[in-house]
């Protein structure tokens, strides 16, 4: 899966299929317009008019409602027209009837299309095939990635470790569970290396490490004490706890006894480290409830900078001109 | 459940939670202010700027696509935009998800959470938790109440036997049916006594009829003809078929033969009575159908305010100055 | 099912419910203000303020994310808020509970309501009933019409046939495929007619043609070569897979082999003949995917004409003055 796919001839953003091959001058244009939105949506009107008179479609062959409703939100804060459609996955394995569903939902003028699918490699088959002018959002294919999430933990980590840019340098970082099933853990180690995060290790039983993960430029911890000791920031992952027992893991008590974010091992941070969660949250189970409410959690900060991320990155695709007119602000948090 | 979380320190309106607890001024406050807005609906566009760049969002836990319907309306016709999420109840039938689904939603900057669950209090759970500026609006939580409702059946009744809130005080009004599980009823029993009115009649068998429900300042009646004797108003609750047969009643049709409004016991009315029902109707159990479309029934005019009503409460509590830039003018019918 | 119900006193769109008796100048004006609306979708913004303010609801009893998205679109590109409800044909099966959901969900004051149902007769229904000022638009109703299908096919064959309307006179159009149940087929050949085409022949089995078709004014055939031998437009139906087995077909493939437009029959095709199919297709039965993204298919220009039509039909009944605004344009192509 070619990551060119998604710049043009001029290097700039036309698809948003994964973290990996995008360099740190885009990341950072990507977190600074963030930055930008996300002090426009501090008032009570939130309504900006950047994608007017354009169309989103939510394609989604994979339920989630909280992802869903986050590029729901995004799009209809820039003005956007959007439509949310459900599709069975079943229903259009074949690549020749995806094709069939893309093509007749481009001949509909939509401009934008957010793809989550269940199958690695989905956003990429739409990007192949799009008609020019028309941009693929991948939220999520299989195990592959989560571009968006992992542009929105870039974003969270460098309002609370910036603001220079170059913070992510020195960043001691922990990647915490079930790696092996994450997309989020691959679309998150993508955009910390190109920023240049060198210490990036990943914590996990060796049932949930997939095979050959140090060529991604991260070490490998089976003990989560060792793992998290003296780190600025560690991401939980969530457990998708229905297909966990049994085959990867001998029980959910087990798995937080020796993997969970308990009161103990949060009191052992750093002070100043910060503790990070896409959510869902399995309470008792990746992390306890009082710690992922306490102090150092930066969770729902998360969940808010999504809507910035989200909103930047489908700016950037369709109404470029438009978001640079005024002038830009770097965070001050 | 304490009803003065619903209120501001200066007595403004913050969530709707329940009638209980409203005073006189502050339901006159919001009839007149559906009643301009009902007065602005009268053209074909029915688009006002009141919550312009805010964000509603309807959190239904239980189905309903007609109490759905009437939220997203008030909500888009006073220019918000409309994230429509339809969870299972048991999936968040905890405290604390229910507290996590919350909070995630908060950070995505949503300004106003309309609830329906089927748990008495889980409005009044939302709104003891939610962050100072983000209200609720309860569409209905258990056999607890269903305050729009009540607001939208205060409204019909004082278009019909207004425009003097006074009306209240002397009016005869009887509420026949299931009043054990019915929110509408209590809803309906607290706003009325707010009002003044001291002659409401409930109306039922006596496996219906809550225990200790004359607290609440009604009269019971296990005979209709008497109980609907010489009212003003007639309002009917609907009977939720499936859950009575063999529990509660013995047949539809005896309900109907004892409780049903017939066109013989209609014929028995006032001339100016009034017949309502929050629908949607049972034909043939609740009411005939010919009296549901008849002279006297006000079934469709509730909908309508329903509509004027749902859009007073969210623009007074989201954007309360905009709402009184307009002359208030008194129904004139 | 009188088509008179359709047209007001003076003869202009009130509903549409069939393209039967629909005469040549209203279907021209149709397709002429379609034209003018696709023109102005060519632009980033495809947003026209036409029905801003108004609520047109999609009522769809039958499931069909396709043809309800392109309805959803058309609304929302004239600036109309749109509501989305699915309901359960069963649920409402009886007249006079269809009766109970018309009339509350008008006296939500919604504009105009699109329709799907499987039974025939229930947009008929719906257009009886309906109050004054509330439009009903046939999204489809069993096997009886499907008129905005039969516009925008009529839009496709004059975009690459006309431009000038005569040209209908002319052609020599077959159809061909499951006719039997085809609403589709019933609303072409009625638009054809009126049009002016005397050539048109129905393509299919003795299974699948229905009893008397010869009526409607079209040539029958049983053997695809003969019947497609000539002509200037090639409309393929819809084989709804799971219906046609046993009862009606002895096989898919056999179906293919005989009535299938394979790459054989579509190269002995006059060069300028087109080729249309309402989709989706189902690939290798009525369609090889070769053909369907061949060079003489307009499958997804048909997609694409089919949102400017339902706008035109949508402008004209809702806000027909406003439409007129602009100078006349003839298709230019």
């Amino acid at each position: 899966m070619s990551p060119e796919l998604q710049l043009d001839s001029r290097g700039r953003l036309r698809h948003l299929l994964t973290l990996e091959g995008l360099g740190a001058e885009l990341l950072t244009e990507i977190l600074d317009t963030a930055e930008e939105l996300e002090h426009s949506l501090r008032g009570p009107d939130k309504k900006l008019p950047l994608l007017r008179g354009r169309t989103v479609v939510n394609l989604f062959f994979e339920p989630s409602t909280r992802t869903r409703t986050t590029f729901e939100l995004a799009a209809k804060r820039l003005s956007a027209d959007v439509l949310n459609l459900q599709l069975a996955a079943s229903s259009t394995s074949k690549g020749e009837t995806l094709f069939d569903t893309l093509k007749t939902l481009e001949a509909m003028q939509v401009d934008m299309f957010v793809v989550r699918h269940e199958a690695s490699g989905a956003a990429h088959f739409f990007a192949q095939h799009a008609a020019p002018g028309v941009a693929i959002l991948n939220a999520g294919d299989g195990r592959h990635a989560h571009p968006t999430q992992g542009l929105l933990d870039l974003f969270t980590i460098r309002r609370y470790k910036g603001p220079d840019i170059d913070c992510f340098r020195k960043l001691r970082v922990a990647i915490v569970g079930d790696v092996l099933h994450s997309r989020v853990a691959r679309s998150d180690i993508h955009g910390l290396r190109a920023l240049g995060t060198t210490d990036i290790r990943v914590v996990a039983p060796p049932t949930l490490v997939p095979a050959g993960i140090e060529q991604m430029g991260v070490s490998v911890h089976h003990d989560m004490d060792e793992g998290i000791d003296g780190v600025d920031v560690v991401i939980l992952l969530r457990l998708q706890k229905e297909r966990m027992l049994g085959a990867y893991l001998p029980s959910m008590s087990e798995f937080h006894r020796d993997f969970g974010l308990t009161r103990a091992r949060a009191r052992a941070l750093r002070p100043d480290a910060i503790i990070m969660h896409p959510g869902p949250i399995n309470r008792g189970v990746e992390i306890e409830g009082d710690v992922a409410y306490g102090p150092q959690s930066l969770i729902l900060q998360q969940v808010r900078h999504g809507i910035a991320v989200r909103m930047a990155v489908m700016a950037m695709i369709l109404g470029q001109a438009s978001v640079r007119t005024r002038p830009r602000r770097r965070s001050t948090r």
